[in-house]
């Protein structure tokens, strides 16, 4: 059985979606092997199948999911012999404080902070839907958000104390191994990292330390 | 056995330190009888037997535990049979990720808020003390720092996104019951809303309830 992920790529073939790679870290942390097919913002047409037009889009044998919580819950239901991506109740409900975390105030501050990047790493099709509606969830031109580069990043620092502070004190989010929590995170530094056009983090960074070792966990390669 | 409990006190007497606060919901979760001794910023002395000069300090017979982590750690370890404070490892790991944010991030954007409210809280033989070491802190002024209070508001209610986000979707941080995730972020919440001259959160706002809910667990008075 093949079991397949459509991964937003850029122009280069990067993939850089903060929900793919969540996804791809589940897959690894439930020892499931997966394809990807590189996916493009205006290609809806190739995922019109699950019902909706954004990616991770997982195809499992005769199973289409969307949604990057969504794939996780059937992953971790449809493969419980699989090491388990989630803890118990508890566990979940401040897994879910940490996804929101991540949503409302990591994800917003990266893209203040890299969204012209993002544009400039698109293949040609695609740079006119992402200027269309990113512009309009920023209120704000993609040259606009490019001005103000200093300040945006200085904002991304100040709301990443947390983790920092955290993560050099235990290794992973979760403690002595990755789960979930640290799947979540560590899709949008992931995303960050890959389109910025200048680094965002030190090398020695807790976080990117944490970074790599997420990704020698399952044995992906450092990007 | 007296249990004893060191507690901030402003000039009325209301109690308002957010350490304070997560030892009293620990307590109360462990259900363990105390009685609290109203404290102030420049009573060390009374305190000195502690080995150090903060509030909360708490005296449980022969023993003197300061720090609120510490007691927290403290009264699970002697207590075991009392409801846990702290679930496995895992959820240790994540509670102290939301530790690390209530402090960075919680903290600083309510005193931002609410400094120069504190100040004229407390009686006239702390507000010296509290005036120098919080003006260093901050490197401004508490006129300064009032003078920006809606600015500061601003920031606080956009840190507080992902706590608004998840307590609409479960009632408490940890799931269906609260647990020392829920005293660290009540803690916060609970000494900027005693110390305000103006309410912060809505009472239909989804902390709010949150708080209620919190104070009714555990048969506290709601403030």
């Amino acid at each position: 059985m093949t079991r397949t992920l459509y991964d937003l790529a850029a122009a280069d073939g990067t993939r850089f979606s903060p929900y793919c790679w969540r996804v791809k870290l589940a897959l690894a942390h439930k020892r499931l092997d997966y394809e990807t097919v590189p996916w493009h913002f205006t290609e809806k047409a190739a995922i019109a199948a699950s019902g909706q037009s954004k990616v991770p889009v997982l195809v499992d044998g005769a199973r289409i999911v969307s949604d990057s919580q969504t794939i996780a819950a059937y992953l971790e239901q449809t493969y419980p012999n699989s090491p388990a991506l989630f803890g118990d109740a508890q566990t979940q409900a401040l897994t879910l404080f940490i996804k929101d975390w991540t949503e409302t105030i990591l994800h917003p501050a990266i893209a203040a902070t890299v969204l012209g990047d993002i544009y400039r790493c698109l293949c040609p099709e695609d740079q006119p839907y992402f200027r269309e509606t990113r512009e309009a969830a920023f209120n704000r031109s993609i040259e606009d958000i490019d001005a103000n580069r200093q300040q945006a990043e200085a904002h991304l620092y100040a709301m990443l104390k947390p983790l920092q502070k955290r993560l050099s004190a235990q290794t992973f989010i979760a403690g002595d191994s990755p789960s979930w929590a640290d799947h979540l995170v560590f899709g949008a530094l992931q995303w960050g990292k890959l389109v910025s056009a200048t680094p965002l983090l030190a090398q020695d960074d807790s976080i990117s330390i944490w970074m790599d070792k997420v990704l020698s966990t399952y044995n992906l390669q450092t990007v």
